[in-house]
């Protein structure tokens, strides 16, 4: 079995736990944070140079990051990586996307405001100008999703839950998601799947 | 033919034109600038909500955007995409970390230096900053490349394509490389093969 390095309340880590849930597939929970200092430690980097969360462990032994690459290897061959190519490359430029435009500035800024030792960051200038980036990734979405029921393609993958995870959470950064219909739309149906988990499931 | 709308100097849309010689697959070119506004434009937003470049449009019209989501629909199936699934894994969790980690810090300290416009957010607290940034993601480049040839599997891949484009840029921001002999051996390997093509070819 899988072990996954999970951080909790982490959206990156949840993206690894939902895309499992929609698999059928289970992982053994070994409970980290990279708060306390664990994922710096000598020994970890040693398995994860990248010394970030999630982090997986095969059966074998080998590791493997980055919250996007491990859904992808999660994911090969089922339904959640689109079998048409442009709609899978399509999948791949929202994961992207996510990672570059879409998490360091929705999960950044509602870290300032959840995480008591970010607080200090939280200037008026930053909180102002993740605000904006933050909405000019949901806009971006938006024009997506006010036409269309999911990201790449026309069934759920890897992109819907890759940009679920930040997104339904974006209320905790002070986003007003009341003015993006298409966005809470898709989230409703993202959120009423059968195998559908929540963040701290 | 695909349409490349390519930023010349640019090291994203570098590695569409370094992964497209490598496949000996041309591309009809379109110079464009994200510096004079035009990607933000109601003409170049509509094609490609995104607004950033490189883009590249299909012969039946369709956009594709996001520099790596580009090289993995161009190279599917091609030597430049691992055939073992956890090296093709590894491939993306680089991909992954070369947008997240790497970009971030090692061409956006390039662009402080060398676009004038950008020089005003050149403050020594910023510049301090992307340097410690860059130089973690160069030391995690480095664990890997002191011990093996390539970043992914036991051959060139998309992770490296997508890790030399701003590598290779990185003394422009004032990273020093020297530091780093794995990465400058794994340079020069790049550099020296067949199909390779530099940043202003």
């Amino acid at each position: 079995m899988i072990t996954l390095y999970d951080m909790p309340d982490s959206g990156n880590s949840y993206k690894v736990r939902l895309a499992a849930a929609h698999l059928g597939r289970p992982l053994r929970r070994v409970t980290m944070s990279s708060r306390d200092g664990s994922t710096r430690s000598p020994g970890f980097l040693a398995k994860n140079p990248i010394g970030k969360l999630p982090t997986i462990e095969l059966a074998d032994g080998r590791f493997l990051a980055e919250s996007n690459a491990i859904m992808l290897y999660l994911a090969e061959g089922s339904a959640l990586v689109p079998a048409d190519s442009y709609d899978r490359a399509k999948m791949y430029e929202w994961l992207f996307f996510e990672q570059y435009s879409h998490e360091p500035a929705i999960a950044v800024r509602r870290a300032l405001f959840v995480y008591e030792e970010r607080r200090h960051l939280a200037t008026p200038e930053r909180l102002a100008q993740l605000l904006d980036a933050g909405n000019r990734a949901l806009t971006v979405m938006e024009t997506r999703l006010a036409g269309h029921d999911w990201l790449a393609g026309d069934a759920l993958s890897l992109a819907d839950i890759a940009l679920y995870a930040y997104t339904h959470t974006a209320e905790e950064g002070g986003y007003d998601l009341a003015l993006y219909p298409g966005i809470v739309g898709w989230m409703a149906r993202i959120a009423a799947l059968p195998a559908h988990i929540g963040l701290s499931a």
